[in-house]
């Protein structure tokens, strides 16, 4: 226990008497498991750490700003995008965590970040860390999140591999509350959208009746075999791109799927660089459709087609026809045309992007995610702790509710590609028990 | 028997000796059948003149042209265009059709034409037709096509309201080859399509993967309430505007369709025209799922997308992708993009319409008319009798066995639509027994 306590001192920064304020509570739990010990250790020092700051620790910690410092996980290109946002905003960015030491390194020094690792817990304890942002490999981001929150951390987070674990997702940002905990989909913060949204709120096309969206665009492939190529672990279009969709068209409609059918296809099984034994699986096309809102005639069809066989090219179209006129969105721009008159007006331009123009990152995509970052910053700028934040400026952001919608689509969407059946959107509402073979073994022995 | 011989000779222009050759068979008939004489008459009439233009007048009827003379079926925007375009190529136009005769003495005098009646016969009699284009309600397509096969014209027709109205036109046009019958889809002598189909042969887009089809613009619907309104008539936008489409797409990738998806809605059942007990009940927005050629994943996988919730705008976009490219058709201009280049290039261009603007008509449409009027002119023109044709010029267009295909494909979706299930395309090689239940009750009875 000693060298647990030290750990704890060490670990946190708490003095002597203020750990012992949480050892309590530990050492019952201690008793009960003499077993697994070190892991109970280490859920504990989290624990603590999390109350601690929340409860202790009430002046902040920086004067110098308002905004919480930042860590971030991921070397892929959305975290090579968000950290130069990020600054921009005025945020710090303070830690990166790599999954290998060469990663990690190579990009922290690449951005400026001062710390690097690839031990998770060394971003999440981190002690000017307040805000974890995960762009991490979608298997992974499970585990990172519910951590994260569990240490008090404010998490902004991309979606999840399975809807088992979104849901898990959904239960640690239930049990905390007053902790931010949005989804990274940051196709709603981009201007065309939020305008879309607003007009479809005024009635500017009537009824909703059909949503039509496309996206095509270069492989998604990574260069290497990875995540990106199979598909149980959160890799195709579907997952990738098709879960932006869902939830922006859930966000544009205000209304949910109940009903989705799909068609999922990987016709580049091989390339260049991925042969021999290994194949893809995950979906370079894939159509769904999705029947939305009010039941029967009364509900919204939507029809998505993603394709990612179409290198050199880039398509981000939204488009939603009412009984009075209708939006479309064409990468970042709003173009609407109400049912009376005879061409389409602009409604929301270009802009003309003065960020940094990134390859691998859509257009569309990489606006929202600047806008993502403003919106972040406005929230937090709102409080004077520079962990509290304001709901206001994010209260459009995707939650990790939404989260789970989402993926329970996309695994619906899934299933009806398998079985060619409109299949029902189900949201969890409880974990599904692990051991369910095994507990209807006993029941069947029972009877 | 004399009033008919003599009615026989009044109308067809034959002298007493060659009625004669015809009455022999005929008196047979009239023996076995005493009630329903009449009808039988009728028949033979037609028959009989059918065969005494094909075997006894080789002849050209007039030496000034070696075009056929024209009989058009249908007042209606296709007839109104097609008139003038057939009159542009050489075409004489001879006789309307009109359902009253007010309409069609209207549209006679409009466009200049002799001959005018709401009598099909009288066109279908009328000496100096060879050719019949036929553009009418769907319902009444198969009936006037099969009559004008019999009695030895050459016809260009519609698609049909059903699948067994357009198995009896095959039927037709399988006893009578060497007559010209031919589905007025006019997509196919697009020269946008033309050329797309050659490209995709020689391979432009590797193999051949997405076919992705956008048809967007206004309501279909008449100003009043008639057939485009009934679903069961051969009504809306499946029917008119997706036909065409499953017909091109397999005239472009080369194969057909062997499983469909689709959904259909009515989203304006009423109007300010249509209301009161009356409904709408043919679909305004449908998507439809087909997956072609080989089975598995060597299928390719087509999705249209028609929507004629939109007015003020007209969208028609046909995309093939494949392994090494794409090809993108808006409107009647073609683009294509190989994998390797940065941007698309301009394959066809618009080369500016010449021919008529018409409001009701798309210029995709409209353009595939003319092409298919001088394709028509140019088979004509190839043979020195102008009932004779040369198979050449038109061996692109639909034959009725692609009409019964289309038209398979066309209820295959609907069931699909109801269903919501994939469903299997499989063409009718026999027509249905029109008394099935009675014969199932008598097995029933027998067990």
């Amino acid at each position: 226990m000693r060298a647990c306590h030290r750990g704890l001192i060490r670990k946190t920064g708490l003095n002597f008497h203020e750990t012992c304020r949480y050892t309590q509570s530990w050492d019952k739990w201690a008793k009960i498991n003499s077993t697994g010990l070190e892991k109970l250790v280490d859920d504990l020092l989290l624990r603590c750490w999390s109350d601690w700051r929340w409860f202790t620790h009430r002046v902040p910690l920086s004067s110098s700003t308002m905004l919480p410092g930042v860590g971030v996980f991921g070397t892929g290109s959305t975290a090579r995008v968000l950290v130069p946002l990020l600054k921009a905003e005025g945020f710090e960015v303070h830690a990166l965590w790599g999954r290998s030491e060469e990663e990690a390194c190579c990009l922290a020094k690449e951005l400026g970040i001062p710390f690097h690792t690839s031990r998770s817990d060394d971003v999440l304890l981190h002690q000017d860390v307040d805000l974890v942002c995960i762009y991490i490999p979608p298997s992974m981001t499970r585990q990172i999140a519910v951590k994260a929150l569990g240490i008090g951390k404010n998490v902004v987070c991309e979606k999840a591999a399975t809807a088992v674990d979104s849901f898990k997702m959904v239960t640690a940002a239930r049990y905390y509350p007053q902790l931010l905990s949005i989804m990274g989909n940051t196709l709603r913060f981009l201007p065309a959208f939020v305008a879309m949204r607003q007009l479809l709120v005024e009635g500017y096309v009537g009824e909703l009746q059909v949503c039509d969206v496309r996206v095509y665009g270069p492989s998604l492939l990574d260069q290497s075999y990875g995540w990106t190529c199979e598909e149980l672990m959160g890799g195709g279009g579907l997952h990738t791109v098709g879960s932006a969709i869902i939830d922006l068209l859930s966000y544009l409609s205000g209304t949910r799927a109940h009903r989705v059918h799909g068609l999922l296809r990987t016709f580049v099984q091989q390339n260049g660089l991925i042969r021999g034994i290994r194949r893809v699986t995950s979906d370079d096309f894939c159509f769904f459709q999705m029947l939305m809102g009010g039941t029967g005639s009364s509900s919204v069809c939507c029809t998505v087609t993603l394709n990612f066989n179409m290198p050199g090219s880039f398509v981000h179209e939204v488009m939603v026809v009412g009984s009075t006129g209708r939006l479309i969105a064409r990468g970042t721009e709003l173009y609407g045309q109400r049912n009376g008159s005879k061409s389409e007006e602009l409604l929301v331009g270009d802009n003309g992007w003065v960020g940094p123009e990134v390859k691998e990152m859509p257009l569309p995509l990489l606006q929202g995610l600047s806008s993502m970052v403003k919106a972040l910053r406005q929230s937090f700028q709102a409080k004077e702790e520079r962990r509290c934040w304001a709901r206001g400026p994010v209260a459009t952001a995707p939650t990790f509710e939404d989260g789970l919608y989402v993926q329970t689509v996309v695994e619906a969407v899934k299933r009806s590609s398998s079985s060619g059946e409109w299949e029902c959107v189900e949201i969890m509402s409880h974990e599904p028990d692990p051991n369910q073979n095994l507990c209807e073994a006993l029941k069947r022995n029972k009877n």
